[in-house]
């Protein structure tokens, strides 16, 4: 069973209550009336042996899984409120283990002002499972989807790819909540998500939900200096392929894009990679060749 | 580790952002601000070998799985407005059995105008593992809490306890959510919680929140049908801490009780088992006689 395909099917069965539910599943965060207010909410799961390795220290742990549902977060420009999260231990895991999963959870939630109010936490006979939602407001300029792309867009990100998963950088990585918040009251992207499974595949989910094309210039992508020196085209596909980047991937019109990169306004560098074309097709260019750009990058095999 | 004292050592942490969180960790929901509105949230796992045999079809897991997350909104009396879900499978799981959790899910939820509107699914070398959590919003009456029981109160319950691990009553209760908003809007209990661990021990949690003890009558208690014949003593201590019972449990004054057990106005029995009494202990009373009632039931060693 792949994910993908299991959550396109998924897609396909709707929502009860549509007029209640302004984005059902299929974004980084669906949104919900809540009373006169709009609830933007995700849920993220963090697995041993899936998405960090049994070693790693629990307070990383916690630390990861509270950020995963920020940075879902902040690829709607949304406004954090509070999380819950479950704890799901080994049997004999340490009480201590715990308590550092808990402070993990706690410091990078505090950190955005996004306070950890329940959760549940048991043992099993199971692997280390966190699970983290995140409850949210529209920013004041509302909510950004994956969805709203348009021919003639620029492409930009901020930040810098691949490897990301060799060094501490996918378990101690910033969520870019105010970044986007900035970005979006500023510069009005036309869509957004935050790269956690690949660049290049993250690019994909923008023009299949926006029914659109992209050419990536492949000079222009930041590539991390956690990739290893070396050959040019593997550090490239390093950079769009190997995803936990947790950096934001939007569109804008051009000349929208052109003030950004120019005022450099976020802290983090944002850079211009490419633009959104017509048709459906990615297209890599590199020294002035075009050549398919295939959406490569973390997905689940079940 | 024991859970509880995990749990303990958590609400000893507070929450940040507490003028934000009128009720943090520590009852059956959180209760947080969220613009101009109250958000109600819960979120709860179900766990292969803990909540359910792996045998159990994955389509009862699905329903348990939201229908927990349903039972502590009723809790609260609080009115459901989305549940997000995530879903660990293990290596293998066939597509034809996440589907099935899937509809579990929906089907429980759409029973209560709780639509599933995001989630998160990755496969991974463990057992299955799904977690559910559950936005609501407070009813016209407010919310009520585990720490309202007052010296006085009847103890009441609805339903009837013990045995439901024994047959399916486990993984197709049905939620309170309709008959806790009517005893709050008619009745004003002061306290509530469901009982999922045992009907002593969430008793206990009762008690200890508000600052008060209980005494039950042993003879009023009602014990299910799943309960074995036999011997009394052991039905009654099956009632009391057998579990997974997903029935209320709650506090209101007497001449209230008295006219919710003569009106009987819920569908399922409303039945008066005892009174809060101050101090802190808990006492039963059977044939006249009075002996401790130790909190017993499910807790999760870890």
């Amino acid at each position: 069973m792949r994910e993908n395909d299991f959550l396109d099917w998924i897609r396909t069965r709707g929502v009860a209550q549509p007029k209640r539910v302004p984005v059902g599943p299929g974004d980084d965060c669906a949104v919900v009336g809540l009373g006169g207010e709009r609830l933007v909410v995700t849920n993220d799961q963090l697995l041993a042996g899936v998405h960090f390795e049994p070693s790693v220290e629990p307070r990383l742990v916690g630390r990861k899984a509270m950020n995963r549902g920020l940075s879902d977060v902040a690829a709607m420009a949304a406004v954090p409120v509070c999380a819950v999260a479950t704890l799901a231990a080994p049997h004999g895991f340490e009480r201590e283990n715990a308590e550092a999963v808990y402070l993990g959870l706690r410091e990078a939630g505090d950190a955005f002002d996004c306070p950890l109010v329940g959760g549940d936490v048991a043992g099993w006979d199971g692997p280390l499972a966190v699970t983290v939602t995140v409850a949210a407001t529209p920013g004041s300029s509302g909510w950004v989807l994956r969805s709203g792309a348009k021919p003639g867009d620029a492409v930009c990100v901020t930040g810098a790819f691949g490897a990301a998963w060799k060094g501490t950088r996918h378990l101690e990585f910033a969520p870019r909540i105010r970044e986007a918040r900035l970005l979006a009251d500023r510069y009005r992207p036309h869509s957004m998500i935050d790269v956690s499974d690949a660049l290049s595949l993250d690019l994909w989910r923008i023009c299949r939900a926006s029914g659109v094309g992209a050419e990536i210039d492949a000079s222009a992508v930041p590539i991390s200096e956690d990739v290893p020196a070396g050959d040019f085209d593997a550090r490239l596909s390093a950079a769009l392929g190997d995803g936990e980047d947790y950096e934001l991937l939007f569109t804008l019109p051009g000349e929208q894009a052109d003030r950004l990169v120019r005022e450099q306004p976020l802290g983090v560098p944002v850079s211009r990679i490419g633009s959104i074309v017509a048709g459906e097709r990615m297209t890599l260019i590199a020294d002035g060749s075009p050549c398919p750009l295939t959406p490569n990058g973390w997905e689940h095999e079940i």
